[in-house]
This record gives C-alpha cells, sequence and structure tokens, in this order.
C-alpha cells in the first residue's frame, strides 16, 4: 500500500528540528501527529483516546461489546535525525490494516497503540509509553516525566488509566527490522521469535605507558595491543556462536598520543543472543579470553558489568499464528530474533505478544536514508489480514 | 659520584611549577640554575658566558690557546612534571668530569654547553639551543622566540654569536637512555651508534556504522575489528624486525558507542630503527597489511605520512674511542641504538658527535620517578675520563 509509506513520509516532516526527523516524548510536533493520526483512525470507524502517559489509542470495536481485545501497535517517538518508518510504520500499518477491513465487524476489539515513548531520548528512559500500558511506572519515573505530561494537556495523577484491562487477547507489533538480515536472505517479512538478551561491560586493560622509541618490543606492556588482541578474539568467539552477536563499539587509551605505548585501554562490550544460557557462556569465555591475553602479556585486566537483560520470547501461540498467516499470504516464512529490544518486550510481561519484521533496505536505521519497501508493506498487510481473519476464525 | 646526583636534584628543586619539575626555555627558573652551574664551573676552573640562544658555555681552556676544543653536554630544559635527569644530568657531568682532572690541562679545550631548549616544550619546536649552536636558526624561528630570549636578557639580534667555531674536536653527551634496555641487559653504560630515524603515520580504516544488536557478525563491516587486527599485524611484524619499534598509540573510534558497529577508526603509528631502507621496508609492509585486512573486510583504508625524519649515525672515530674508553674504565661495552632524538643528532651535522647511554631504572622517564644509579654515574665518569686520556695522548 502505497499510502502507508506516503503517511510515515508525512507524519516525518513533523519534527522538533526543521529538515530532520526529531521527535521525542510528549514533544510539541506530537500533537500534529496526534491529530493526523486520529482523523485516519476516525476515518477508518475507530473510537480515539489518548491515554495519560500520551499513547494515542483507537478502538475498532467488535459487534460483541463483551469482547476480548487484540492490540496492534509501536511506538510515535523517535531518535534524534531519525528515519521516517522506526515505531511509526508499525502504527500506520495498524490503521491500515483495519481500513483493509472496510468495517467488517469482528469477534474481537482492535486496539490501534501508538506509544508516546520508546527510544529514551528525553529522559534517557526507554520503554515508558508500553510501561504505562502495562502498569510498569513507578513514583521516581512518574516524578521525572510529570512535567512532560502537564504540559501536553495530560494529567500525570491519573496514569494508571494508561494501564491495559485484562481483557487482552493479544499484542502484535509491526516494525523495521533495522539490521540487514532479511535483505541479504532476500525476504520481505520476519517473524519475532524472541528478543535477545543483553549483555554490557567495560573491560580495562592496564599496561606500561612507555616512550615509544626508546623501549623495544620485547619489554613492552602495551596495553592497547593486548586489547587488539582481545578485540580480534571477541569477533573470532561471537562468529563461532550461531545467533551471537559480540561488538566493541569504543575505545579509551590512555595516554593516547603517537609516541607513547598505551599505559591503557578501556573498552566497551556488546553481546547479544536469544538463549540467556548462551550468551552468558559466551561472556565468560571472552572474560577468560581477556584473562589470558592479559597473562601473557603482563598487563592486568579488570571488568565491571552494567547490563544484564535476559532474553524475551515472543508467546508461541500468536508467533505460530503470524507465522501460518505469512505462509497464508503468500510470502516466505522466516523466523528470527530481534536483536535491539522493542516495545513487544515489555508488553509481554503483560499478554501474549508477537513481531513482524519488515525487511529494512541496505539495513539502515535511525538515519534519514531508513526506507521500507511498497511490495513489504503490501507483504506485512496481507500477513497482517490473514492473521486477523485466522483469530476470526478462533473466535467466531 | 654521589655529588653529581646530589646536584642533580638539587637543580630539580628549580621549577616554574612548586613540587614538580617543570623548566622550559630561557623560563624564570634557568636564572637560577645557570647561576648554580656558573658557580661550579668556576670552581672547576672554566671560563664562563652565556650565549644569544641561552646556551650556557663553560670553556676550560688548553695550555695551548691555539688548541681544538672538545664539546661535551647535553640540555638544561626539561618536560612539564619531568624527572632530575633527563639533560641536566649530561651537563653536571661534564663539569665533574672538569673538576676530575684537577687542574691538568690537556692539549685541546674542553667546553662544557647546556643547550638551553630540546624538548621542545615552550614552542612546540625542539633543539632551539643546538640548532643555534649549529647556526640552524631561521628568521621564522629567530622571530618566534625573540621576546623570550630579550625577557631572558640576551639580545636575538646577536643570534649568530651562539654559533661553534670551525676549531671543533668533537661533541659528547651523556644523557639517560630513558628506555629499560640496559637494565635489562644489567649493564650501567651503552655507547649509542645511531639515532634512530622515525616514521610517523595516521591510518584511517573506513566502515559501517550499523547497530550492535540488529547486525549479524557475517554482515558487518567493523572498521574498529579491523584495525583492531591491523594493531596485531603492526606488533607481529616490528618484532620480525631486529632493532625495530612500532607502535600504535591513539585509537579514534566513530561514533565510538558501545551498542554500535564502529564506522571508522583512526590510528597513529609510530616507527623507528637504526637503518633508514629497513625502516621505510617495515613501513611499506604495514601499509601492505592494513590493505590485505581492509580488503578482506571490505574495508576502506588510507593514511598519510606526517614524519619521515632520517637516521643519524654516530661518529665512528669518536665512538670507537668512547667504546675504549669504557673497556678501560672496567665495564662492559654495549653499543646501541637511540629510540629516541638527542641534541647529539643536531650537532652530528656539524661535528662528530658521540653519544653515552646510563641505565635508566625501570626505563623511568619524563616522569618525578626518573632516576640514576650512583654506580652508573661512577662508571661514566670513569669512562668519561678514560676518553679524555684517549684523547690526551692523540693529540699530545
Amino acid at each position: 500500500m502505497e499510502h502507508v509509506i506516503d503517511r510515515c513520509r508525512f507524519l516525518a516532516g513533523l519534527s522538533e528540528e526543521p529538515g530532520y526527523t526529531t521527535r521525542t516524548f510528549l514533544s510539541e510536533p506530537m500533537h500534529a501527529v496526534h491529530a493526523h493520526l486520529r482523523d485516519w483512525m476516525l476515518q477508518a470507524g475507530m473510537e480515539v483516546h489518548t491515554d495519560p502517559v500520551g499513547n494515542l489509542r483507537g478502538v475498532y470495536p467488535s459487534a460483541r461489546p463483551s469482547a476480548r481485545r487484540l492490540f496492534i501497535g509501536s511506538h510515535l517517538d523517535t531518535v534524534p535525525r531519525a528515519g521516517a518508518f522506526d515505531g511509526i510504520l508499525g502504527v500506520v500499518l495498524a490503521i491500515a490494516l483495519i481500513e483493509s477491513l472496510r468495517g467488517r465487524r469482528l469477534p474481537f476489539h482492535i486496539e490501534a497503540i501508538g506509544f508516546s515513548e520508546e527510544e529514551g531520548v528525553r529522559f534517557a528512559i526507554p520503554f515508558i509509553g508500553s510501561r504505562a500500558f502495562i502498569g510498569d511506572i513507578d513514583d521516581r519515573l512518574l516524578t521525572t516525566i510529570s512535567d512532560a505530561i502537564t504540559a501536553f494537556g495530560l494529567d500525570p495523577s491519573r496514569i494508571d488509566e494508561a494501564q491495559t484491562s485484562g481483557d487482552a487477547l493479544g499484542y502484535v507489533e509491526f516494525h523495521i527490522e533495522q539490521g540487514p538480515l532479511l535483505e541479504s536472505l532476500g525476504l520481505p517479512l520476519g517473524v519475532v521469535e524472541t528478543i535477545s538478551g543483553q549483555s554490557r561491560l567495560e573491560i580495562l586493560f592496564e599496561g606500561n605507558a612507555n616512550h615509544a622509541g626508546t623501549t623495544p618490543m620485547n619489554l613492552r606492556q602495551d596495553a592497547l595491543a593486548g586489547a587488539a588482541e582481545w578485540i580480534s578474539a571477541v569477533e573470532r568467539e561471537a562468529r563461532a556462536v550461531s545467533g551471537a552477536v559480540a561488538t566493541v563499539g569504543r575505545v579509551n587509551v590512555t595516554p593516547g598520543a603517537g609516541n607513547v605505548i598505551a599505559g591503557s585501554a578501556a573498552l566497551s562490550l556488546d553481546v547479544r543472543h536469544p538463549a540467556d544460557a548462551v550468551r552468558h557462556h559466551l561472556v565468560a569465555r571472552l572474560l577468560r579470553c581477556a584473562e589470558q591475553i592479559a597473562a601473557g602479556r603482563c598487563l592486568k585486566v579488570s571488568w565491571e558489568q552494567h547490563l544484564d537483560q535476559a532474553a524475551v520470547a515472543m508467546d508461541t501461540d500468536i508467533t505460530q499464528l503470524l507465522e501460518r498467516a505469512v505462509a497464508s499470504a503468500g510470502r516466505p516464512v522466516h523466523r528470527m530474533a530481534s536483536g535491539a529490544g522493542h516495545d513487544a518486550m515489555i508488553v509481554a510481561r503483560r499478554m501474549p505478544a508477537a513481531m513482524l519484521f519488515l525487511r529494512s533496505p541496505r539495513g539502515i536505521s535511525h538515519h534519514p536514508d531508513e526506507s521500507v519497501l511498497a511490495e513489504d508493506v503490501d507483504a506485512a498487510l496481507d500477513a497482517g489480514l490473514h492473521f486477523l481473519l485466522e483469530l476470526e476464525r478462533r473466535y467466531a
């Protein structure tokens, strides 16, 4: 559907920064985003309101008032200088899916939800919208975001009203992959079975900062040479574990002068895998490598763990339903893990959740060049419609 | 001689910064340094003056007024927060050597020279004292340093008077090694035969900055992983070339975030070797390695050469004389290259030059912990005296 892409590109113009798409939690342009989405929702026959955390919620009611509720959504906020599809595509797709029903009522309500916050830009806290949705806003977080909620014209004291009631059938999120895997496989869609767990550590190699001219190679304790050997080990070991990614993205060398051997090198390590035990094993193996490398070079090595986030499995039943829907839509079925966090990871704590990835051309995301193919949007809509029809049969 | 070490430690208290030894070109405390050295020179029977670039010069005259002149010296300035021996030890040793003659006249003049500038701290230009001594101060450099010379009470228009006349027999410099080699070999002294040449380059690896969670290992163009492989190659290749040192001391990663694969990594490369051809060959080999690594990883690599400084050989004849003197003094003879630049490298352009290194405990230099052993100072004085006696026989 071309108009899904057009709508996303149109909304991308609603930004805090002219010429770029920057739209943080409850920022000024979010009013206009809500206004346009509300219009489209109303036209599709939905009842619309904004909850107290700023989530935009449109209900397409079942013929049966006591029916259960299927949530379809994603987030409305963006990183600074973002692309036009991360998050918002999932909301626009939810509306398009309901439009494609052309007024036909299902045996369950459908609620399209645009979460107000996922990226964690404004307050350095991600998932505020979906956390409010599952009732996970503590007093400290509420204090932090209270003024922003009030300034947007909402009432922070009513934050509990953002919480979903117990009638949920499940949650489905359409999202761009934000990685190159589907493109490399020539596939339009990927069914997410797990959101990978993540370890973040800081590793410090310490040696001896000496004169680069007067210290022979065999008398050095070069912290950077040790760090380099370990960076290669990180890459090698991660490659040897199917489905694992491990990244050293930051290096700080002291003193960091061209004519002085590095006295210390501090590195970041980011390890992800769908299976927590595999991830823990890989991290332990990388730390053993660091110790061995340090010992062989008379360096000291130490580390701090900053994050150990467990993997989140998507719901088996809904995911299988989504898979069947992709197949029924005539598209190849591919299961995959998500290496990045998503609202579905939060929502999964309260209800069965599933995710469908759309191919990201050249794997580009968080960048103005982020895009999505029209044929992949069609594939997602086809699959989505088959998913609704499968559910219709089940709850008929 | 304990008093050589005591004198150096005493002079280390004359500093721009209380509690540290910081004494840049013609800075205020240099007046006091001159005053004390002048006293010791006068007591040793020398005629003393300060030349227009601020070099302190004390002549111990020969019995024969028409005799040639042997220069013995080093520099008076320091890096910020320096040790007590780098440079000044060579000047204090020159005076101690003349004291040890106890008034005995030689068939050549001896001029002890304390160069005003070697470290390049004040004007980011090193070797100002020795460059003036060999007549290598161009108008631009003179303009740069003119006010400092005037403020010290000297006359920059007379800069040519700092230049040595044609009666030089040679130049000898005593200096701490500033490296760990002599200590590792258990040797007090090292005869320098060459000051190594030096290449400095900047290397840039460029890949693709992607999401650390969503980009599988096999679809990455990780600039830092490529750089790390190359840092290991630099170390391996340098180790394979006798006498070579190669150092990567600085790394800048972009964007430099823990959860983003490195898009680029810029590295410094410092390569030194006593033989220029070997150094050039090693640099070429390291750049070929960089190209091969980049090609294998679909990265781009580029570089800029910032320095290609030729090696400077010490004078064969004087160096052999120095070697014989070390042997006559009953100390083991060891030839070595200097990986760092010294005044002798500049002076060698005008006269036969030689250098004798004293062991640096733990290789520490440019640091308050810099030290020298009393027994090594004795060894240097013994060797120096034998050197003077050898020359005495030659010119008798």
